[in-house]
């Protein structure tokens, strides 16, 4: 399944991380607990840089915050996939998205749209999800977009 | 029981949503895994538009903020409603309350006791959860408050 | 064990709360579903008053900030005691870290740390979890650092 799954993101324009993103500190990317896998933060990281810096509604326009959305989602996917080795039984249950904007930026969910979209492109009815779009003041390396994400493993 | 609690909700001042909130993208109002529900964040939206706009501790005030927490707690329990079709075996475990503030705004948690007094007065020892209260730099329409909601259903 | 915890938090130049951190009004300081404990935000509180007060990157140092997340993380660890009366099968799952900080200041990861450099000083790999760091505008009581854990019971 891995296999169509990049060929989906190589037609979304979006590719598969050769590297999994990694935890940096005493913390890990995923933490497992029965069937539910929580997941770090993560951003628009590309081999540890970040693709996209700065604030929405200044330095980062609502398109490229989108796209960093985008490709936030496919990190978090490759966190799980790197955990339990398949994306088949994936059930995407809850995004809480934190967009780094303006104090009259008031569009935060056509941002974590870019994620939500990406999910329900590559996992279908099994990508769709409860969620929260939240501006925030700060985003770790200045980054527009950090989204963190719980998944089930049906089976 | 819905019955008995719109009337708790008119003696509260409050009222049922004849239509609960419904997701604008990608994502649903409320995803369920097990016998959990994770709420998407909602405010204090009437028929799919904001009842408060601002700020706390410039365009709206406290006691305007608690009321637009304790709407916004009523919006949650009529999205888990939809859902499973009874509040009687729904257990609140947790909420996460964003207050859209100043930055000299410090009573956080007396807005989102809007939300947390509503779910105890409507559920009894059911409602009570535990809870995070956050300041932050914007929300979506500019709305002062945003909530999401993860409840058990016991049976 | 929870002898042997004191211990390791005297070398460590941290100490257990006698009391734990109460919740002050209709929400509970945990609760708990099934067999995860989610736990309410809290910060580097003594006495149910904060250790520490102001803006990282301004008022207060990341060295300070570090300090305060590993008190936090002890007193979200008391909270979990007091509820299940042990630590020896608690399994930390996830945290989400709320830094109050300047607009220009980025490394909230490193804020953070001190929460999770603790956990997994207490509790071995049973302490390592997911977390997200986030960087936002205000907080209650102007505290610094605000985080909030999921722990799993294991059994």
């Amino acid at each position: 399944m891995i296999k169509s799954i990049k060929k989906k993101l190589v037609k979304l324009g979006l590719e598969w991380p050769e590297q999994s993103p990694e935890a940096l500190a005493n913390y890990k990317p995923v933490r497992r607990s029965g069937n539910l896998i929580y997941t770090s933060g993560n951003g628009s990281m590309k081999d540890g840089k970040p693709l996209h810096i700065g604030k929405v509604g200044k330095d980062v326009t609502l398109e490229e915050a989108y796209e960093a959305a985008r490709i936030t989602a496919v990190n978090l996917l490759s966190m799980v996939y790197a955990e339990v080795g398949s994306l088949e039984n994936v059930k995407v249950i809850k995004l809480l998205g934190f967009v780094n904007c303006t104090a009259d930026f008031f569009d935060q969910p056509s941002v974590i749209d870019g994620a939500s979209d990406v999910l329900v492109e590559i996992l279908g009815e099994n990508g769709k999800h409860a969620r929260s779009a939240i501006g925030v003041y700060a985003l770790p390396l200045n980054i527009p977009v950090e989204i963190e994400m719980i998944v089930e493993i049906t089976s």
